[in-house]
């Protein structure tokens, strides 16, 4: 099949770096104007899968991806940890003790904070990364530099002056592939699966305890918990749990139908193999 | 004691609103350029108090902020959740129909992506809300309106135009109130508590329903579990819970010391009066 992965953001964005980087690079990729876009373009068939960010290891899980996947009946079917690597970048020729202004989004502004203040430079705010690319470019602003990604640098022509100028070198954002397809039935062999769920419970003492037993008791492993306020029931809270092993194993299985004895509202995402960093 | 309080981003910001709203009205405010000023500031006794946002409903828990609190030795004595409203300001005398773009933070920007798009004016971003409203001030800006708290249009003069601009109505931050004093050694009679802790734990299965057990077998509620991978160390996880008493009860200390037992890094960062929306 060919791929064709739908993504937020402009051509350059993390999202699209993160898209070829997890299925290789003769993907075609879809760039789209919000979220919400990306679930109705592979719904709607005009893409294969989709890349959706889900946590960032300084600004937390995006709740609201969540409940865009609840909204929508797409399966997860793998998991890509992309390293975020700001590149400081400018037209070809400048060099970068002739920069002034520094356009990104606020938060690579501010995830490059020391370097920036280093280089004495002023901040310029913009809707997105590689959109700050894009405008240095078509401006033809020889006195300005923008953040984003070394694939920004390419799609717009510009030069990369510095690389990792974020502060925090452990910046890494967790990224799902999304297909509009089934759930796979079956692991296949010699793969480590993860399985991503959602569940509320009512709010009631020890409730989580018992939840969580579901998968103890059988040896799952868990490798992601989180709870939510519930965004609709003021008094009940939505989880979010990753753990070890497909949905369709056995232990899995039973696992998943105690969890529903237990659980108001369960939902499984998809079971997909497991990315190990580094 | 007369309360000052940090916090980050200029006069008018959320977080502003949110101090004077959990201090009250009769309040000094101390404005920080960033989040680690807010942190310094009350450390070196120029502050007496800090307000900081430490998770929103839309977009999750704000990791950053939670290693400043690791990072620094300061106490939570109080919670509050903060309703955000989006406010559509300009200046006074203008029209909602005379404005042709808006200015604000992108994500404000986007989540008043739909009432922005019904007015059919162009978006433009700033580094922060109450900075997009200080702008248009300064520069007279009769074609441009900004998206920020009541609190900015006050600071700045500017007339609202609509309240509630955001698409998504169940939109709150929820803020801490930090302070440099240790941790309040005993509950006040008639108030109900909860307390923060961090921890970590050695990556084996069924160490995280070890750790939970502290709790259930005492009937002690958890009203929030998260868990992070280590930011140091790669196998390892962080786990933020909060839980219904105060750290000085007898059986939340006992608890406490059986998580000790699991647990090899443990903090609790303070014990405070509950906060319950609505």
């Amino acid at each position: 099949m060919e791929i064709k992965a739908a993504f937020q953001g402009e051509p350059g964005a993390y999202s699209e770096a993160a898209a070829f980087e997890y299925f290789g690079n003769q993907i075609e990729v879809l760039p789209c104007e919000q979220f919400e876009n990306v679930f109705s373009q592979i719904s709607q068939g005009k893409a294969t899968h989709g890349m959706l960010p889900i946590e960032n290891s300084l600004a937390g899980s995006i709740h609201r991806n969540y409940d865009l996947m609840l909204r929508h009946d797409l399966s997860i079917v793998g998991e890509h940890n992309f390293r975020v690597s700001h590149c400081l970048m400018a037209l070809p020729g400048v060099k970068i003790e002739e920069i002034k202004r520094v356009h990104s989004h606020p938060q690579a502004l501010a995830q490059c904070e020391k370097s920036l203040a280093e280089l004495g430079v002023k901040r310029v705010a913009e809707t997105d990364t590689a959109g700050s690319a894009r405008l240095i470019k078509e401006a033809k602003d020889t006195k300005a530099g923008a953040l984003a990604s070394s694939r920004a640098a390419q799609v717009y022509g510009l030069s990369i002056l510095k690389e990792h100028m974020e502060d925090n070198p452990s910046n890494f954002t967790r990224f799902l592939a999304l297909t509009a397809a089934p759930p796979e039935e079956s692991p296949a062999p010699g793969k480590e699966y993860k399985t991503s769920i959602v569940f509320s419970l009512v709010n009631k003492p020890g409730v989580l305890f018992k939840a969580i037993s579901v998968f103890a008791l059988r040896d799952i492993d868990l490798t992601k918990i989180e709870s939510r306020p519930h965004p609709e029931k003021t008094w009940d809270y939505l989880f979010y749990i990753d753990f070890a092993g497909h949905a369709a194993e056995e232990n899995c299985a039973r696992a998943l139908s105690h969890l529903g004895e237990i659980a108001p509202f369960l939902r499984v995402l998809g079971s997909y193999p497991r990315h190990r960093l580094g």
